[in-house]
C-alpha cells in the first residue's frame, strides 16, 4: 500500500471530536442502575457522507437493522450517531423495532434533520427492553449538551464492562493542507468481530464519496477492528460507523483510497487494541503473528484459532512458554501445516523448529511471559505466501467471574 | 436406526476386561513423578481384529502415525493396547519416531506377538522426550502382571489431569447368546475430538469382520466421543481403539450393523460423558441440544458453537439464565437462523418464542441451573430437517488455574 500523498501522520488530542466541524455529549439518562453516563450523541455540523459495518450475526439487533436502512435510505450521507449503553435492544421483538426507530426520531426531532440521517447503536445486556422515555430525555439533554469537547465524554458514555474508554484521534497531513481522523470505540466481552466490527463510531473532516468512503471503512476494519478476539463471540450488536464532512478541506478521492484506508487504519488499530487490553479480565496483550502460510486466508485462520485457543491464553495468563499448545492449535486449524518445517517462537526465543523441541530455552521464554504484552509467533512451514497478525488478551479467572455474574 | 437382534443390553462391571478373552494391568513406571499408575496394557488372548478413529490433527504425535500404520500393515488385526501417560510423544522429532516404534517392539517381545498387533498410544505433555527405559521396564512389568481383573487398574493408569477413571462394559443378549463391549477413556483438557476421538480403548468378544469393526467404531464415535467438547481443543494424540476378539462365540455380520454400531454407542456414551463430567474445572455437565435446523449439518455446527462458547459456559456456571447468549452463538454459528422463529428453553423453562423474551421465567430457570445436569435447547427456527446433541460442561476459574498451571 502506498500513501504517497501522506507527509506526516500526528496523534492528537480530542478523540470524535478532534475532526473539525464535529462535536459530541454524553450524559446519563437512567438506563445503567448505576448512574454512570449511558448516551452519546455524535453530531456532523453539515452534511456528511456516512458509511458503516455491521455483524454477521444473524441475530441482528433492532438498531443494526435501522441504521442499514438509513444509510440505504440516505444514500451514504449521514449527521448523527445516537447510542446507548446498558441494553443492547436485541431481541426484543416488535417494540424493539419501535424503540430503535424512536430513538432516531427523537434525536432528528433534537436536531431538526432528517431521521434517515440518524445512525443508531445500542450496547449491553441481550433481551430486555429498552426504556424509551428515558432515551427520550437523554437524547434532548445530549443534544442541549453537544460540544467541539465532548469526544471524552461521548466515549465514556459508550462503555459497559470496559475498564476504560477508546479514544484515538491523529492529523494527517498531506500536500496542500491536513485532515483529521477521530475515533472512539467500546467493547469488552462478546468480541470477535468477524467480518464486520465492534461498537466504533470514526469521524473525520475529509471529504470523501460516500461509495469510496464504505470501501475503505470495510478494508481498515478488516485489519483493525476485524483482527482482534477476546472471547470468540460475535455479538448481535457490533458496528462501526464512519461520518465524513469535509470541513477541513481536503476532498479525498479514488486516487487516495490507499492513503484514506492508512488514515482510517491509524486512527482505528490503536481503538481495536484498546478493545483487547481492556477485554473482560485480561493481564495481558497478545499479538499472533502466523507467518509461512500457504495464503493470507490460511495465515489468519491459523491466527484466529491461536488467538481464541482457551489453553494458549490460559498459558499466557500463567506466563507457561507451552509451545506444545500452539502446535496443537496450528495442526487443528483447517490451515496448511507442516510439523517438521513448522517454527514456534515465544518473543525472540526459538523453542521448536525442524521438528526439534528446544526445552531448555523454557526458562528464557518464562521470563518474557511475565511481560504485559507478548508475542505469540508460529510458522505454519508451508511456503511464504501468507502472513497475518491477530491481537487477543489472556484468559484470566476475572473473565469467568465477570461472566459468571454479568447478568443476575 | 432398528436393533432387532437385540433382547436386552445390561450393565456389567469389569470395563476393557469385561468381554471374554481380555486380560489388562496398569502398572507404575516412573514416568510421572508423582509415582501414580502411568503405563497401561490390553491384550486379547487370541487374534483380534482391530479399527481405530485418530486425531485430524495436522500434528500428529508419533504413536498416532505409528498405530495408523500398524492397522495397515496386520490389515485391521490386532493382539494388544499399550499406551503410556504423562507424556504424549508428540513433537518430538525422529527421537519420538524410534520411541513409539520400540515400545511397540517391546510389547510384542513381552507377549510374544509381531509389532504390528500392538497398537500404541501416548497422553500427557506435548514436546518432552518419553523416557523409553522406563517405558521398557513398564511394559515387562505390566505383562507379567496382565488379569481377566485388570480394567480397573488399565483405566487409571491412562489419566494425566482426569479427575477421576472412565470406564464402562455392557452384555448384549441376543438370539443365541450374548456377547459384550467393555471400554476406558481418559481425557480433561484439549478436548473436542472432532472426526476423531480422545484417548479410548474399546474391547469385545464378539466376532466382527476387520472393515464392518472400523466402520462401526466411526459411526459410533461420531455420536458419541466427537459429540463431546471441554475446550474446544483438538489435541496431537486422540485416538480410541477398538479390538473384537470372538471369544462369545457370537458373530455380527453386514446385516448387523446397526446392532454393532448401537451396543458400540452404549459401551462409549458414558465414557464420552465421564470425559465431559471429569472435564478440567468441569462443575456441571450441560447437554447442548439443537432442534428445527435446516440440515443435521447445521444442527451439528450450531451445537458445537454453543457447546464451546466461554459466554455460554461461564453463564451456566454462575446459574446465569442469560438466554441472549444462546441466541447470539446460534446466530454467529454459520448455520441458518430465524430470529422470529427461533426457541430458546433452559431445562424444561422456555425463555424466548415468537421473538418475545419471558423475562419473568427466569428465576425458575435459575434455579433449574443450580443443578449438576443440565440441558440447553435452541431451536434455529429453520424447520424440522435437523437436531443434534452434544454434550460439555461449565468455563470456571478452576479451569483457567489447572492450564495456567498445567507444565510449569
Amino acid at each position: 500500500m502506498t500513501l504517497d500523498r501522506i507527509t506526516t501522520i500526528t496523534a492528537v488530542g480530542g478523540g470524535v471530536t478532534a475532526p473539525a466541524g464535529f462535536r459530541a455529549a454524553g450524559v446519563a439518562c437512567g438506563i445503567k442502575a448505576s448512574g454512570k453516563l449511558d448516551l452519546s450523541l455524535l453530531v456532523s455540523d453539515r452534511a456528511a457522507s456516512a458509511a458503516g459495518v455491521f455483524t454477521t450475526n444473524l441475530a441482528q439487533a433492532a438498531p443494526v437493522v435501522l441504521s442499514r436502512q438509513h444509510l440505504e435510505r440516505s444514500a451514504g450521507t449521514g449527521r448523527a450517531v445516537v447510542i446507548n449503553s446498558g441494553c443492547a435492544n436485541a431481541c426484543t421483538g416488535a417494540d424493539g423495532r419501535d424503540h430503535a426507530r424512536l430513538m432516531a426520531d427523537y434525536t432528528a426531532a433534537a436536531l431538526g434533520c432528517g431521521a434517515a440521517d440518524v445512525l443508531v447503536a445500542s450496547t449491553g445486556v441481550i433481551g430486555v427492553k429498552l426504556d424509551i422515555a428515558k432515551v427520550e430525555r437523554g437524547v434532548k439533554d445530549a443534544a442541549s449538551r453537544l460540544s467541539p469537547a465532548g469526544g471524552a465524554d461521548a466515549a465514556r458514555a459508550i462503555m459497559t464492562t470496559d475498564p476504560f474508554p477508546k479514544e484515538s484521534s491523529i492529523e494527517v497531513a498531506v500536500k496542500g493542507g491536513s485532515f483529521r481522523v477521530g475515533g472512539m470505540a467500546k467493547g469488552s466481552g462478546m468480541i470477535e468481530p468477524l467480518m464486520a466490527t465492534m461498537l466504533g463510531v470514526v469521524s473525520t473532516d475529509a471529504a470523501v464519496e460516500p461509495g469510496l468512503l464504505a470501501r475503505a471503512l470495510k478494508a481498515a476494519a478488516a485489519d483493525t477492528f476485524n483482527a482482534i478476539t477476546v472471547d470468540g463471540e460475535c455479538s448481535t450488536n457490533d458496528c462501526v460507523f464512519v461520518l465524513a464532512n469535509g470541513a477541513s478541506g481536503v476532498e479525498l478521492t479514488e486516487s487516495d483510497f490507499p492513503l484514506l484506508v492508512g488514515s482510517l487504519k491509524a486512527a482505528c488499530e490503536p481503538l481495536a487494541i484498546g478493545i483487547v487490553r481492556g477485554g473482560e479480565g485480561a493481564t495481558k496483550l497478545i499479538t499472533v503473528h502466523v507467518t509461512g502460510a500457504a495464503s493470507e486466508a490460511d495465515a489468519r485462520r491459523a491466527a484466529r484459532a491461536i488467538a481464541n485457543s482457551p489453553l494458549v491464553k490460559t498459558a499466557v495468563h500463567g506466563a507457561d512458554p507451552n509451545w506444545g499448545r500452539l502446535i496443537a492449535v496450528a495442526g487443528r486449524s483447517g490451515s496448511a501445516f507442516v510439523l517438521d518445517r513448522a517454527v514456534v517462537r515465544i518473543g525472540p526465543v526459538t523453542l521448536f523448529s525442524d521438528g526439534t523441541p528446544y526445552d531448555d530455552r523454557a526458562p528464557e521464554a518464562e521470563a518474557y511471559l511475565q511481560g504485559t504484552d507478548v508475542t505469540l509467533e508460529v510458522d505454519l512451514g508451508t511456503g511464504s505466501a501468507g502472513e497475518s497478525r491477530m491481537w487477543t488478551c489472556d484468559l484470566s479467572a476475572e473473565y469467568v467471574r465477570i461472566n459468571a455474574e454479568y447478568r443476575t
